[in-house]
């Protein structure tokens, strides 16, 4: 009745943005991503007949009425599994800072699906277990590999067939990833919010789908032939090009700060120069910088020359879902 | 045989943004402008039979083969109207700094199909003249009238129903247009190869012509009506579209700086404190703000604050084509 399961963070080459089905969690468009060392999730679950409601302790703390009412609510998709009724105590050690500009839901829930399932005594497979960790988070569901991960999107009303696949192992191509952090103000519009709007609104929406559709394509031969230009030429054109879909909702918005846009001209400027180092961007004003290991030296020093640059976090391909 | 024209420049509110031919100059889409009273250009022309080729002074200074040679196309047209075979002195004034953040091209066209149609005797009405300014410059046939002025596309493969045509006199809606320049490097991609690109590669110019079809209706719809607000998020709106145009391109780029999205960013918190003034960017990072005349003085001092912020111009709607 009781499972520690450990997830960690990824961050998307080809990015995830915009729903078929809220409920579901199900994306207009399959995405690619990486798995990340640095960055996890420790969580226990345990399942006890004596409890009267679900408990949720996050770092240490016991959580309030909303954020425990998430986690019951992503339980309750555990029990129907299983037919239980026990209430559990989550307890969950977040190893993402705030300050470290990744999303802790990715690794919360996928680490979540896995104690919760096993503590229930289920033996879910890589599908499965990916499968319920998207009913939590949508990105969750690509936390269950390491290394590189597409999620397919699936095409089927009930969800069935949509989830993560690893397509090549954290130790088959070692990257570099630095997650470059500026000095900004919070968090205008959430990408929860601002992928529905720009779903409902944005006139440049079917354009961004049907380019996904083939850079999904372009990075996946990227990866199996190991041409990392071919990769970041490709997961920097699919950021710009979700960034763009935001400027054409109703009302437009971007995630974009000045500082932003110092730290993309620098890594242009870079590859202008022979260095081959490439941007991705989320939502949110933060900018992660892709390299090779070769180079993440010199790329790391010349972003923490930049005055708006408040620290930069170094990290490599990661593992999937651990028990411990 | 001679004769002295001037023309102002103007501003477009909803984007001429890519050709549907390049030697015709047609566009795929139709625009909106203001013509400014600030800047402008005045260009005399004299038909000479005793010339042996044209010959082009610019600001006093007589210019070298590459520039005499667009000019010389541009009389060409000029002189196929006549059946002329006569050369030409053409000698402009340009009172369009480059420093203030407008081209001078659609003054300078302007200036000049007007000029060099009256000095060959053609009394050409604003329709005709609209027509031959467009073949110097797109934006040049808007500057043949004042006020708003809607350039319509036209449908027909020889050009003849693309043209301009007045919609309000510039004294009938004084509003104030701020040209902020920022300190900025060199424009990397011209607007004429930026917007081939865009044409050609960004899978979201289908819907930035969707999109602004219909923005050009409900801004004519605010004009009529004489709604600002209405009338300028319509503008913004459309300025941002025409920008995610290019981030969609292959090779993807922007014309935006870190200066420019303070910019916008202060424009939009004076919004939020319920001051109506709105951004417009053409293929460069400065930005230009709309508002009415009686917000100007705030608008100005507000920007005027920004460290980024190098010069400020205030102009107004300006008159259409005038003879000397």
């Amino acid at each position: 009745m009781k499972a520690t399961a450990k997830a960690h963070t990824n961050i998307a080459l080809i990015k995830y943005w915009g729903k078929r089905n809220e409920e579901l969690i199900l994306p207009t468009n399959s995405s690619l991503s990486i798995t990340l060392d640095l960055f996890y999730t420790e969580t226990t679950v345990e399942f006890d007949e004596r409890l009267t409601t679900d408990i949720f302790y996050l770092n240490g703390e016991e959580k309030g009425t909303d954020e425990t009412a998430k986690v019951s609510r992503f339980l309750n998709h555990v029990r129907k599994l299983t037919g239980d009724t026990r209430f559990a105590i989550v307890s969950s050690q977040n190893h993402v800072p705030t300050a470290a500009g990744f999303a802790s839901s990715a690794s919360g829930y996928a680490a979540l699906a896995a104690a919760s399932s096993k503590a229930l005594g289920l033996e879910l497979d890589g599908k499965e277990l990916s499968k319920l960790a998207r009913r939590g988070s949508g990105s969750a569901c690509r936390s269950i590999y390491g290394g590189f991960v597409e999620w397919k999107k699936g095409v089927k009303e009930d969800g069935s067939d949509s989830y993560a696949v690893p397509i090549l192992d954290q130790k088959a191509w070692n990257l570099s990833i630095l997650s470059v952090m500026i000095e900004s103000k919070q968090k205008k519009i959430l990408s929860r919010e601002g992928m529905k709007r720009t779903v409902q609104t944005s006139p440049f929406y079917d354009g961004w789908l049907k380019a996904t559709e083939q850079e999904l394509r372009i990075a996946k031969k990227a990866i199996e032939k190991r041409d990392f230009e071919m990769l970041g030429e490709t997961l920097e054109k699919n950021a710009f090009k979700m960034h763009a879909t935001t400027l054409g909702a109703d009302p437009p918005f971007f995630y974009w700060q000045p500082a932003t846009l110092e730290i993309i001209d620098c890594v242009q400027h870079l590859r202008s120069q022979g260095l081959l180092a490439y941007v991705t961007i989320d939502a949110g004003p933060n900018v992660k910088v892709i390299c090779q290991p070769d180079d993440e030296r010199k790329v790391f020093q010349t972003l923490n020359e930049i005055d708006s640059v408040k620290e930069i976090f170094v990290c490599h391909p990661g593992p999937g879902i651990s028990y411990l």
